[in-house]
């Protein structure tokens, strides 16, 4: 895959992306992924700037491959975690939920590379604009935060291929050689994978979380918190207790109230399956075992080009 | 594609099924697919039996190839429509919204082969259980009525091909020649083509329906009436007024009040864009013309093959 423009972008054996997750995606899974030949992603999203040094330091320790940083600009400390990133020298950022054209300047010239995640073309034509070196795109079936126009990775790569040509990256639905293959046959240049990750021996998140992943069904997580920021969530306890109160017309600030403070370390860090808030993607349903972030990527890759082998039956 | 079991199952030139469609696809549309080499379906759902006997009489003279008839079993005159089936010796049929073992013994009986259409993975396995000849796996992003588990087209197909051996027919965000090459890859052994058909030349439905599809963007669609049975629209006047009382937590007896009598016939077939109700899938967003059958057909193999021959570029 050494033609792949993803591959060159960023110097990676394998065009599959760790997707940044809270609660997942520390230094330990980001540098087992970049070692593995796959580009991992440390999830800032979860972390003070203080302890996202600390992980990017550790990271630097375990993988001399590259590895990046996802960016949620949301974020109230936003300039200190930019600053982190510039004075640690880390060489790629991948942005989401907000504004391209806001850090992609800056960060270029800091000589680092930058990918802008977005889940419809509006955004996706904005971050070519902005000067982004690839677009991540993420269909409605992608765990935690998720985009209003609910448009699914079959819909939205074609779409977006058909506009944009800069190295394109599917998201949402994906975890197998199959489906990375599909993805690239529909427009996309490579992959980022989060659930499949999410329930990986190296993801930081609580033992109990990762078993619940691999126990869940087609249906068993749905979007939720339409009023605020959409979300995809395990259906537990704390899922039919939003459901049944948004069913009923909640306000946004009922709904507010409802999700509190800490509701994602609890589920996802803490263990609290029941009663703590689990973002993960519908792709949950075809993940059935617990293995390495090494382990993952061999068998995509093998999956892969055995699916290609098979094509020429096809012809 | 001779070796294709979809085309070997139903005597079929290419492995693409017509989507029955209400107020789109009478014996027009369904004889213009299969002259052109799918198979078409007459959509009974907006048919009375008797409307239905003319549409297949009709389609019988404008083909001498296979067609079918799609049947969602909650129609209240059931009997009648599969009484008038098997009168006119129609040997293909597709049943949905219902339990597949209801029908399928009966119509094996009559010598016609039997296609059942699911959300999820629990039905494709009641399905095959029935003794269906295929399956229709249809995801969220699909037009008209959905499931409620809410799988998209890349997450279902590689679920229910892992666990069933039977002809899977893939649908939902399929309009391309790509679209197909990735539905095969993640499982599927031919693909259902619903919204790209509803806006083809030979459509029924209303020219001003028609214009509306090719005019759609991401986001434009969505699904309502989740209280009810959950269907996808397009957001016009009736969807926001839908959508509004939604939020503010309606009840069943007010939605089915909004809802009312004959809205799809308003839209659809009588063409009020603005307060009809207008189901189409996601795919709408990638759709910009009207053409007819046959070109659309031909356009759609051309692709595939054109996008499989470039795959051994990536070997």
């Amino acid at each position: 895959m050494k033609k792949n423009r993803i591959c060159q972008l960023f110097g990676i054996k394998y065009p599959i992306i760790q997707g940044g997750m809270i609660w997942c995606s520390g230094w330990e899974l980001a540098s087992a992924v970049s070692n593995a030949g796959g580009l991992g992603l440390i999830g800032s999203g979860s972390m003070t700037p203080e302890v996202l040094q600390l992980h990017i330091q550790k990271a630097k320790k375990a993988t001399n491959n590259p590895f990046g940083v996802n960016v949620p600009l949301i974020y109230s400390r936003i300039e200190e975690t930019m600053e982190v990133i510039v004075k640690e020298k880390v060489k790629i950022v991948f942005t989401s939920a907000g504004n391209p054209k806001t850090w992609t300047d800056y960060l270029h010239k800091q000589g680092i590379k930058v990918v802008h995640v977005v889940a419809n073309l509006k955004f996706a034509l904005k971050s070519r604009e902005a000067g982004v070196d690839a677009v991540v795109a993420e269909g409605f079936e992608a765990g935690g935060h998720n985009g209003r126009e609910e448009t699914t990775t079959m819909v939205l790569i074609p779409l977006i291929r058909d506009k944009i040509d800069i190295p394109l990256i599917a998201a949402g639905g994906i975890s197998s050689g199959r489906s990375m293959l599909a993805s690239i046959i529909l427009g996309a240049d490579g992959v980022q994978i989060g659930s499949r990750f999410a329930a990986c021996a190296e993801s930081s998140s609580h033992r109990n979380f990762k078993k619940k992943i691999t126990e869940l069904g087609d249906g068993d997580t749905q979007l939720a918190l339409r009023k605020l920021i959409p979300v995809r969530l395990i259906k537990n306890n704390f899922f039919e207790h939003i459901a049944s109160r948004e069913s009923a017309g909640a306000s946004v600030t009922e709904l507010v109230g409802i999700l509190g403070k800490g509701r994602a370390k609890k589920g996802m860090f803490e263990g609290d399956v029941v009663e703590g808030e689990l973002e993960i993607g519908q792709v949950s349903a075809n993940i059935n075992e617990i293995l390495t972030a090494k382990e993952i990527i061999d068998s995509i890759i093998k999956e892969y080009s055995e699916t290609l082998n098979r094509l020429s039956e096809l012809q």
